[in-house]
């Protein structure tokens, strides 16, 4: 085992609890510093970003509206109170210590015997509990970045970068052709539409505001439908129709849209000859659910036949599903392009504590398009 | 070109057209009696069968509630209103006579020179238009009964007892161990109980009255919860908790019971150490939307983490996917349990234009489990 310089003899690690008496507690714990194993690197993590997927961990079924923080520093507690109906749900969670933060990127301090070569390098990783000063992972969940790219580069190279890759992978490997996308405007939907051009894949952007068009017309998409318009659903089926996408991927999840992609697809398919059958159009026709920013229920009026779907998605199981293969690919080519395609933009830049902050937590939990926050765990607590 | 008697010049044909002015019209037209090709044999038809599968075509969103009927004999005609939302779902099929009757069974009557041994058979066919006094298919889509089996044993070969069958077909094709079904006392229900048991396959059965309850215990199923309990989520989860199921077929379509069903999925997945992560539990669950008893609105909640599908499944396409050596192994046990596991009971016999009766029709629309009316088309007109 070698190490940089000498480390600290316990960190600050985020864990975030639901009580037997209904209520979420988030907090900052000291853990002791491991030694790596032969295989295993100690990463000093240097950012790490605050996403929706990691809300779901975070927060769960917590009433966030009604959370609060007392203490400061490393003292800082946020809490929330949880409905019997969010106890339900969290029941297998209940009274379990659950470290947060999906992936992040930092500077491997110490390292194993048989991890030497990435000692002194700045990787990222997607290992779960990232909202930590310091982490101990395998050397083969890390990701080297280029020399020149830094952590707060390499900070998000994982879930928006591999998701955007992975909707690409979905549709070839399931038979589709093009794609929908909703919330498309977001830092995953720029990737998208940056990868959908590069690779000459038809992508359908559905946005809520005029901003969001403008955004993407900056990028250069050539389908964006707002949903704000009064023409919305004519525009939908006119776009649907000229890209021929039978793959949506909704990041709302609750309310109609999925029912409104559905219904726009088997609309354009009506309107081309051989493709409609009594059953409805016959090609199959699917969206899945990757986020949640609407969480009421998923309301579907099945106006659409007989050969429709909506589930959820999430990316470790289509990484899963995929094979370690494809897994590669993907993760070389957001390596080679992080500054490009890839590049994330942060508005604020918080220290651990600060992400306990009750105005603070409101303000990136909100989801509202524009705001990125990114953890800087280095940064004085 | 052999054929037995001097067959008529022409028969009645039953026909459903949606008209430009919002109307949906079924009558019985006159169609000349075609020569079979080389390959082809004409069906005598005298028995099909009035499922709720072959209610899409024939009433499609026509606003049956508000259907009347005038004429007698072969001019009887149905006529009911469409709704503009109506209208706009089957755009596809306006001023298109359809033909009606997915399936039913009868003697062959003339035969081309390359199916001559079909020639005075009894067979069942799945061709569509099948309300019909005679029907000229190819003969590779006939099923010949065996020896002492009538058209009435065989009219209903093949909807009801291929989706039972291609129910469990899809369970394993799918990865899953063991069904949930709702309207689980009707005709298909109680054949899907006798291949479960056969099989040795478990089986939730999820009914609506004590009356069914009483039905599928009299068969032997072991797994009956009944939806207008009280406890009908605890009897649910731990019937789901009892057999694994994974997967659901549900005939009702519309509502919260896809959800229940997931709901209940989920919080039997919580009960197995290992099943659950923080994205809910691992093991993908599904739900089949197989018919539309229910035609309101599906409602998900979404409270069962990141693995689970609600889609729409439909025999036709299911048989073109699992191909052509799934579909002639499943006609054989068909044709050989077609008394036993197989069997169906109807309650009405009528003649072609007693099915276009508005008050008979309003019967057989009904849904009303225990009522199941089978035509026969060689009755007087």
């Amino acid at each position: 085992m070698t190490q940089s310089t000498s480390l600290p003899a316990t960190y600050a690690q985020m864990l975030s609890t639901v009580s037997e008496d209904a209520k979420l507690t988030m907090a900052l714990k000291d853990v002791p510093m491991p030694t790596p194993k032969d295989d295993q690197v100690v990463v000093r993590i240097e950012a790490t970003p605050i996403n929706p997927s990691d809300h779901g961990v975070m927060f769960g079924w917590a009433s966030m509206d009604k959370a609060s923080s007392k203490g400061s520093g490393k003292n800082t507690v946020l809490s929330a109170p949880v409905s019997p109906a969010g106890m339900g749900v969290m029941k297998a969670r209940i009274s379990q210590d659950l470290p947060v933060g999906n992936e992040g990127a930092g500077t491997v301090v110490a390292a194993g015997k048989d991890a030497q070569g990435l000692m002194g390098k700045v990787v990222a990783v997607m290992g779960g509990g990232m909202y930590a000063q310091y982490r101990c992972v395998p050397a083969a969940m890390c990701m080297p970045l280029l020399p020149g790219h830094t952590a707060r580069d390499g900070a998000s190279s994982f879930v928006n970068p591999l998701t955007a890759l992975s909707m690409v992978e979905t549709m070839r490997m399931e038979g589709h052709n093009a794609l929908v996308h909703t919330a498309a405007a977001s830092n995953l939907g720029q990737m998208l539409n940056k990868i959908c051009m590069a690779d000459g894949v038809e992508l359908v952007n559905i946005v809520r505001r005029q901003e969001q068009v403008d955004i993407l017309k900056s990028l250069g998409a050539k389908h964006i439908v707002n949903s704000s318009s009064d023409s919305f659903m004519a525009d939908l089926t006119d776009a649907i129709h000229a890209t021929g996408a039978t793959l949506a991927f909704d990041a709302t999840g609750g309310g109609a849209l999925a029912d409104t992609i559905l219904t726009a697809m088997e609309k354009a398919a009506a309107r081309t000859p051989g493709a409609y059958s009594i059953y409805g159009s016959v090609k199959h026709k699917q969206v899945y659910i990757y986020g949640g920013l609407d969480t009421s229920p998923t309301v579907l009026n099945r106006s659409y036949g007989f050969a429709w779907g909506v589930g959820a998605w999430l990316l470790p199981n289509f990484l899963a599903k995929a094979g370690p293969e494809v897994g590669t690919r993907l993760r070389t080519r957001v390596a080679k392009e992080l500054k490009t395609t890839f590049a994330s933009h942060y508005t604020d830049e918080i220290s651990l504590s600060e992400a306990l902050n009750a105005d603070i937590v409101a303000r990136y939990n909100a989801k509202a398009t524009g705001t990125k926050f990114l953890i800087n765990p280095q940064l004085p607590l």
